[in-house]
């Protein structure tokens, strides 16, 4: 699995004092954690909170490049802000993430194209997050049909087809998983899919058991990448063990340590 | 899921004494203790150093009957063994289990519709253990016809597709999750489908984690019941995390007491 670590994110306290006061050190430290533990990309997002969300974006990708040159998804929902972390992170990022509505596709794909980014496309549009498997096969048409129109290639296409907290919707990670399978199948190359996987258990108890029982569905189901917390480590033994069981990674006494190696 | 517990197993040294010395409180403890822990079903299993298997299982059913009337899975390869634990145990029990050749199920499918047992069945045949998902296909749907040749109905037919150790072979693990989807489409209503689990990481290290991640595999294609270390209570959070996951248990805040309770 393609492991988009989720933990630079000003959403959290000490990342947003960490923008606050130009602090460096917090910022290094969870870059390096999370590639230890086994991402292989960084998500970053500036938080609700930052100020000025173009200058925070801009600190955070040049901070975070003073110690890796690992991918990172550039999470934000604001088109300048994506394309100030976009250049700062250089080709070989990932957008996170335009809706699957025409406005939105029209603005990242070429955005995508012209940086020599991935693309994540979540399934909503005008009309919401879709009840089920069906609609939220429709909107990854749409988007993959988009992609091939435009000249994105659709391996650089990652469709995510939103999941919802257990407790809200008990029927969507039965859904999610069969859009996961369905998306498969919209072209040759395939598209990949990516869950942002925190999400299922907002609001929960157990909010580890369950995230990472459902990534082992997923995975399972055929989920290429994911956004997590990378320094779970019960989740990334979940994640890693599930990549031995479907045969994407060779088996060895000691396959914890050899994945993340 | 069905889960039938597995410890009461003269291959474990506690039961092996137990049954040798005639000690019935080892016995009581596993039984409840099961039970507690989540199972639906005790498996009772001789072992293979019991001087005589038939007093011995006679022994065991009597000995767990003193503390419960749960179904018992009948556990041994030897006829006269079997048809001594299903009068014992009483009507409701299963019996673990005939390999998939005509032989085998002229015997134990009479025997099943006799003792009212259902009927553990695996894909095996005089060929061994099929190489991939459709050889395990062809073995079940042999075995579904001779159910409905003889009047066993096919929901009281469990088919087992065989999961081996994955540092063995670890392309099996994914070939059974095919052949238990498979086997859903054989008959109305269809057959259910059961794991021996812990073969699965049989010689390797990390056991528990294995287990549980294949199971979430296992459950998330449809198993319906799964033989297990039901005193593994990791094992058995992961179990009942799916359930809530596929909509199969309803989500409440005290989800794993619920279950067990």
């Amino acid at each position: 699995m393609y492991t988009i670590g989720e933990r630079i994110n000003g959403m959290f306290k000490s990342v947003a004092a960490a923008i606050r006061e130009q602090n460096p050190e917090p910022v290094h430290d969870l870059a390096r954690r999370q590639l230890e533990g086994g991402a292989n990309a960084l998500d970053v997002n500036v938080g609700p909170a930052a100020a000025d969300a173009l200058a925070a974006m801009g600190w955070l990708v040049k901070t975070i490049r003073e110690v890796t040159d690992a991918p990172l998804a550039i999470d934000t929902t604001k088109p300048d802000v994506m394309v100030r972390g976009l250049e700062l992170a250089g080709p070989g990022s990932i957008i996170n993430s335009a809706k699957g509505d025409q406005k939105q596709l029209d603005l990242y794909i070429p955005m995508a194209i012209e940086h020599q980014a991935s693309l994540i496309a979540l399934t909503i549009d005008e009309n919401g997050i879709p009840r089920d498997e069906a609609g939220r096969g429709e909107i990854a048409l749409r988007v993959v049909a988009a992609a091939m129109e435009k000249g994105l290639e659709t391996n650089r296409l990652m469709i995510d087809p939103v999941i919802l907290p257990t407790n809200v919707t008990q029927a969507t990670p039965g859904h999610v998983l069969d859009a996961i399978r369905n998306v498969k199948v919209l072209s040759d190359p395939p598209p990949k899919t990516v869950l942002g996987l925190s999400n299922v258990s907002q609001g929960t108890k157990q909010r580890e058991l369950i995230n990472r029982t459902y990534l082992v569905m997923a995975l399972a189901a055929g989920l290429d990448a994911a956004i997590v917390d990378a320094l779970d480590s019960e989740l990334m033994d979940a994640m890693i063990a599930s990549e031995l069981l479907l045969n994407h990674a060779v088996y060895c006494d000691d396959f914890l340590r050899a994945y993340r190696a």
